[in-house]
């Protein structure tokens, strides 16, 4: 059968419009946000309206032997949904029904649902979805499920993984199994339900998930705390989470910082060696008490000016900026993300050995951090169009990640190995987990068929 | 080659004294405190004293075919470490190690350590280690992860997955893989330390684990209310749960109270229907108003009696009672545990349910609950020299499974499946869940040799 007519029987076993072939279409849902150079020339991307069609393309796709590509929003920083050649994308970007349980304080949501649209339907019944990727008004919620995000108020609330209770995942033959459900704790049987999260859509393809909600969060307070450079901050941000939980400890450069105001004015002075943006949600009294045992260590650790508040537009706009160092720093030349993550102790030594590989490479890295769990993105910014630049900053990239190996840590902390970084997932993982790894993967995509090429490198022959 | 001959090469390859096949201590470990009477008569109990050990064990019995059940303390209560017939129990009750590092805030801890060893190591660094199942004295860490278990704080503080950084595991095979580290953050390929935590040692058997620790739990004030019954004191729990977070929220019922006393007095109220023992740690002042909500909410549920103290021993007399529940029963008769869990709003509804499961069977069901995760223990006291008085207690067992799982629950919470449940795993997982369960287990464990029989039901012909 020739691929047009095959294409011809999905086209046909799906509602209008769902199948979409055009080559302008196709093109939008080819890359994500690393824009990696991975993405491949798809036939067609489904942009499925039920979970039943998600099903009938799986199934589709399984009888022709063509590669499926699950896809949220497209926001991802690590290729893990760029197009593969001659396969399918799936893209859940309709599916995006939020249903929230007050009594039992879950969301039922489809994938396609934005953080942000969880979080505001949370709030209308006094709830709160904790988990805050920096992007978490335009990513959705499939794709946090995905890479398991993270975000900045992880440091006191945790991950993505900590608030799934259910799901439902159209595995690889179009089976769909419904994992967990409403119940707060449940071990009866294996944790599937885990082993999806972070699975980077290569096991199957979650098309509802149920997550946990807790209480809204309690207004905090804010302190902003500048310092001569990035590893006086990091010595700080040791200290302050040896000693309170708090709800906020991220940190900017200066580079990260003179990005975001030549993008657009957040009142952040220019001359900081780096800032340190602290916060405490404790109540009452105890907020003061967190705050002040923050500027203490920020003082010990060489504060140059400490700025606290407990007005929340003030803190926001310090917040803003930081959320937008990623935006901002793409519009100096073309980036590399990357998302390595050390244990807590070791992060003055990342930070410093980042600034040497920078000062090697000859490139530009900024760096941004949730330096509360240890976890950094150096930006790498280059000249696309000047090979020798993009030679240097690959090779930092590469650099980068085999330090954060070095000192015990990781090479993804939220962001997911994609196919940015599969080629390095071996250094760190091992060649006995990676092989435990393609044990998994086997047992549940025989026919390798769901997101070839993210997390796992093609072996040799594929 | 005889079994005899066998285990000679066994005990050769062993230092003198690890393997045991002396049947008056073969029989110290061949059953756990469930006593389901699914244990059956092992060859060997293997008493590794390191990792090392542990992977000759385990090669030597993939190369004879020979099964293995790994053991911690045997204190879980459900069947899940039953010895089986003709195979070796590796026992790590000698590895008990406890390393702690207060810089990454981490325990590393070897699968032998009981919590309270763990807990108490984290305590002299300032830090602490939350999840506490009752039995927190006498279990070890290893079953705590083999079982994903959870306990009194994890209403609030969450359950042992959630405190699992990184572990070492002996495969099927006798690999050793290393997972995690110290990081906090870490998404770089699959959730394989999720997939272990939970498995109760039908995957491999985990030699060492990270744990992550918080500062310590800051001292709190205690609520106890008295109800006329379980479904008022379980509406009060409902209402709790949907406005505080409470850090502790445990029911009791009248059998399980005079239990108690019957056992050791506690200076709980004989006449009591149900006993509510709530807890807040919120700091300051926050604390008392915590504990004012929970107080309204017990009213308006119908409270008979509101006590509340600060006293650290004043309380503790009200957790040790609840916490000594099961023992007291045992104290009345044989018994079955239960560890069903529902949807917290359902939790008066699996409460009724089991009180009309009790009266119809004519037997003896005492409830303590973790409630405010929807968590209850059903404990089922029968006579075991009585035939009918068992069909009785094992028709009421598999009732109140049933009950959960028709309320949307689970038939276990953090006990685990262990063989005690198996059966009853299908209705709640359904056919495809459970073939993608053995997809996993072939996978990790193709000769079905690591504690056979526990969580999956043997398939047919095996």
């Amino acid at each position: 059968m020739t691929t047009d007519a095959r294409l011809a029987d999905l086209v046909a076993d799906l509602p209008e419009g769902v199948v979409v072939t055009g080559p302008a279409e196709i093109e939008k849902y080819r890359e994500d946000f690393a824009r990696d150079g991975s993405a491949g020339a798809p036939i067609a991307v489904v942009r499925a309206e039920t979970a039943e069609q998600v099903q009938r393309a799986v199934r589709w796709a399984a009888a022709h032997g063509v590669p499926v590509v699950p896809r949220g929003a497209g926001t991802g920083l690590s290729g893990g949904s760029s197009a593969v050649d001659g396969g399918i994308t799936i893209s859940l970007d309709r599916m995006r029904a939020i249903e929230i349980d007050p009594a039992s304080q879950v969301a039922i949501v489809e994938p396609g649902a934005l953080n942000a649209e969880v979080k505001r339907a949370a709030a209308e019944h006094g709830l709160w979805y904790p988990p805050d990727p920096s992007s978490y008004e335009i990513c959705s919620i499939g794709g946090n499920l995905a890479t398991n995000a993270g975000g900045l108020c992880c440091v006191k609330y945790g991950v993505t993984t900590d608030y799934v209770l259910g799901m439902d995942v159209v595995l690889a033959d179009g089976t769909l199994v419904r994992l967990g459900g409403k119940q707060i704790k449940d071990v009866a049987g294996f944790a599937l339900l885990k082993l999806f999260v972070g699975s980077e859509g290569t096991l199957g393809i979650i098309t509802r998930t149920t997550l946990r909600l807790i209480p809204a969060q309690r207004a905090g307070a804010t302190l902003v705390s500048s310092f001569p450079d990035m590893t006086a901050a990091s010595r700080a941000v040791v200290a302050i989470r040896a000693t309170v939980r708090a709800s906020m400890l991220e940190l900017m450069d200066n580079t990260s910082i003179n990005a975001v105001e030549d993008w657009r004015s957040h009142g952040l002075d220019r001359s900081t060696g780096a800032l340190l943006i602290a916060q405490s949600d404790a109540p009452g009294a105890s907020c003061a008490a967190e705050v002040d045992v923050m500027r203490a260590c920020c003082e010990a650790a060489g504060a140059v000016e400490i700025f606290t508040t407990t007005d929340a537009e003030e803190s926001a706009m310090f917040i803003a900026g930081r959320r937008n160092a990623f935006h901002a720093l793409e519009q100096r030349g073309s980036v590399l993300f990357e998302d390595v993550g050390v244990p807590v102790p070791l992060l003055p030594d990342l930070i410093d050995g980042v600034a040497a590989i920078a000062a090697r490479s000859g490139v530009e890295i900024a760096v941004v951090a949730h330096a509360g769990d240890g976890n950094t993105h150096p930006i790498i910014v280059h000249d696309a169009a000047d090979p020798d630049s993009v030679a240097r900053a690959h090779q930092a990239f590469d650099e980068v990640m085999a330090l954060a190996i070095g000192l015990g840590g990781t090479i993804t902390g939220e962001h997911g190995v994609g196919r940015a970084k599969r080629s390095a997932l071996p250094d760190q993982l091992g060649a006995d987990v990676i092989a435990l790894s393609w044990r998994i993967k086997d047992a549940l995509d025989p026919d390798g068929l769901l997101n070839p090429g993210a997390v796992l490198q093609p072996r040799p022959g594929t």
